[in-house]
């Protein structure tokens, strides 16, 4: 496609003004936010919201259980779509930077090597922020105005689950109401290829744990005669799925929508990941006889899933221990697909659990997120999808969904509004770990994508 | 029963020499001799080289691939059964005294408190060697000469399974022949009533493991694709046995011989533990719906056992960790009865495994005894046990199994012995924990039981 009418002015502002921006973004990641520590969310909200006020936005910090939750708008004017609302969800609260001793540079010092800033929150999600606030400075210096209005909601329990946002989404639908929503992360595959990320597989996050005695027992006392927890959990665990990978809890498949014909051809035209998984996380087959396609792709993401995350029981260290374990657990993570529901598959498991004999294992829920996807041939959708080629030089390449999870329901249901990826992510950022990093050129990429999404919204 | 002749006299002197027989003792005790942690078997096989000797022992040092075992021997004059041989086994090695802060006087140094005797070592199993020699001492002086031929085995790895024991028995048999045995270990229950225990359950200990990749993935990434090692793992250890407590390894009760009617007598003649072991262990129900009385006594030791002893895979912190797990491993211990082999079994898990269809899952040995018992009505035992009642003024009552686990095969097999307990432990004795501590009570009337023995061996 040809380029929207004066972006050559717009992209120069960009490559003008990047390093105040990147400047902007070292001070950004200098204040700590770890939510799962509580540190420094108060201060890190309140540098979010004077980011944005110098923007001309009307921001406000509102307190919840958890991490205070930033709303922030500015009007549009002068264009058509100048009535039309643009909602921009980001976080300002960043993984832990534990283990300190990996790190090639001070995790909150923005510290530049051959392209990359590194820091911790650096590309999930700070960078994002400071990279649209670039886009929309170039958009206020070159048309005088914003074409359309622009609101933030960034919250601070990302990273912990979003625990407070859907209750915050619920209590303030009003102040939130927009037409579209641009998501928190985005960015490119391991070919350089932009990626459009549709939606989100929900969670029902687990911890089932046994306790059969007070105490431990000597293995040669209780072997014959005493319950053994560690017995107990694992035949609770083999009730929920055999090696056939059918997952056997009643009723859990019932509300399952599978992809539909144009899910299955997105899924299709995306790359071979086959060799890719082998080689990266070593593993030397795939489940159920699968080799590779679209329908290792399409298990990959539109498939539920139950899978143990932990086991934890009596003596783990080296050599042997006779010991009969008086307590055992483990964590299980169901992965969930449209339409099924955490808490519907809650009941339904602690519903089997008794039926099968184990009233004894203790649920208790960890984590839960609905699963919620956006129409793939959704207006706003092909509109962002078409904005990349010109930025990027090649098609954005949409995918239906994908199989993490995140606080994406509250914004599609709630709020029903259209949610798209864009970012200045890749594979090598190091997201959650050490030397988590993000690639100048596409920080630049990502704001030049942004004024051209926020400009053609408010010119439809 | 009526005492022996001349009694008196070796119990006088017993009473006499108890001071000079703990003296003994505490210089033993600060000798430490830890197996587990290499420290000062060398020089503990040394004093007790040098202990026997003081005793007109012939005393030697062989060295092993562990710690080297000490064998003494001195011959017995002038009664009708001075050919006769006993041989005594001990062992010199202590467990580690960790956690050091929880112990009231140092471990290493002798002190007593309230008729007791306090020091790591001392009741498991070093006072029972200075208390024979107390035995051996009185014997002497009373009647000038031994009445039987007696031998001393004493190894320094029990604490560590013996690792070596089995080779140098049978390496060394001829030197070792005897007629009979007494073990390291003996004493009374929580009533005060001699107990004589008769047999040891075998072990077979293994690690089993998976790994079905080279890093854990993301559980969002690989929940319905990548094969998921916690979940090999349980499904290989429900394969293993189900709830109602049956092992299904093929041919794993084939050998098992069930209890006779004179062991199931002697087990119900036994004191009722139902009570004591819920109290205890905060159990609420026993497995099959035993409810207590000799069919649970008969149950603890006589049935073999298929015990998971730890679980280790993945997340295990508190909360919730989206990982999918590339190693997963088990600890599990199957008690064996006669005459259940070890090898045997390590052969029929492994069959077993790959028929099911987990040959992906690792068998790794940790260590291995057989089963041995002595027949309860062996006059050698029935001997042992009439010569309780004038020191402990009750019958010694007999346990024909137990459910612990020991190198009292090669000793019954081997060997061809006997083997009979006798000594000065009770519940509350703290072996392997902080306060190790032995009744000075019952460490004299060890010594007298033991005098009784040897006297009557050599006078048939």
């Amino acid at each position: 496609m040809n380029d929207l009418p004066g972006f050559q002015a717009v992209d120069q502002y960009i490559a003008d003004h990047l390093e105040e921006s990147i400047a902007e973004l070292a001070e950004y990641c200098a204040q700590p936010s770890v939510a799962a520590q509580n540190l420094g969310l108060r201060e890190c909200a309140e540098l979010v919201q004077a980011m944005l006020e110098k923007r001309g936005f009307q921001a406000e910090i509102t307190p919840t259980d958890g991490a205070p939750v930033v709303f922030a708008q500015r009007g549009g004017a002068g264009t058509p779509g100048a009535d039309r609302v643009l909602l921009i969800y980001n976080h300002y609260d960043v993984q832990p930077p534990e283990p300190l001793e990996l790190w090639e540079s001070p995790p909150y010092q923005l510290t530049r090597r051959d392209g990359k800033l590194y820091a911790r929150g650096v590309s999930d999600d700070k960078g994002q922020l400071t990279s649209r606030l670039l886009a929309i400075d170039a958009l206020l210096a070159t048309f005088g105005e914003l074409p359309c209005t622009i609101k933030f909601v960034v919250e601070g329990e990302e990273e912990v689950s979003s625990l407070h946002l859907k209750d915050y989404i619920e209590a303030n639908q009003e102040k939130l109401a927009a037409d579209a929503c641009i998501w928190e992360f985005g960015g490119v595959d391991h070919r350089g290829v932009p990626m459009q990320y549709l939606g989100l597989r929900g969670i029902c996050y687990v911890e089932l744990s046994v306790e059969t005695a007070k105490i431990d027992a000597h293995s040669g006392l209780g072997g014959s005669i005493f319950p053994n927890a560690a017995w107990r959990l694992t035949w609770a665990l083999s009730s929920l799925k055999g090696p056939d990978e059918r997952i056997r809890i009643p009723g859990f498949y019932d509300s399952v929508v599978p992809p539909s014909d144009y899910d299955c051809e997105l899924m299709a035209a995306l790359n071979e990941v086959a060799d890719e998984y082998k080689e990266r996380y070593g593993i030397e087959y795939f489940l159920k006889g699968m080799t590779g396609g679209p329908e290792l792709r399409i298990a990959e993401v539109f498939e539920p899933t139950c899978t143990i995350c932990g086991l934890n029981s009596g003596y783990q260290g080296p050599g042997p221990k006779t010991v009969l374990p008086a307590r055992a657990s483990a964590k299980v993570d169901f992965r969930l697909v449209p339409n099924q529901k955490p808490e519907e598959v809650l009941a339904q498991l602690r519903a089997h659990l008794d039926a099968e004999g184990f009233s004894d294992v203790h649920v208790e829920l960890l984590g839960a997120e609905p699963p919620a996807r956006t129409d793939p041939n959704h207006p706003f959708v092909n509109q962002v999808v078409e904005l990349a080629e010109p930025v990027y030089g090649m098609p954005m390449q949409k995918v239906p969904m994908t199989g993490g999870s995140g606080p994406n329901h509250p914004f599609i249901e709630t709020l029903g509004l259209p949610v798209v990826t864009a970012g200045a992510g890749y594979p090598g950022s190091q997201a959650h770990a050490p030397n988590e990093n993000l690639r100048i050129d596409l920080y630049q990429q990502h704001a030049r994508h942004m004024a051209r999404v926020i400009y053609a919204f408010g010119n439809p």
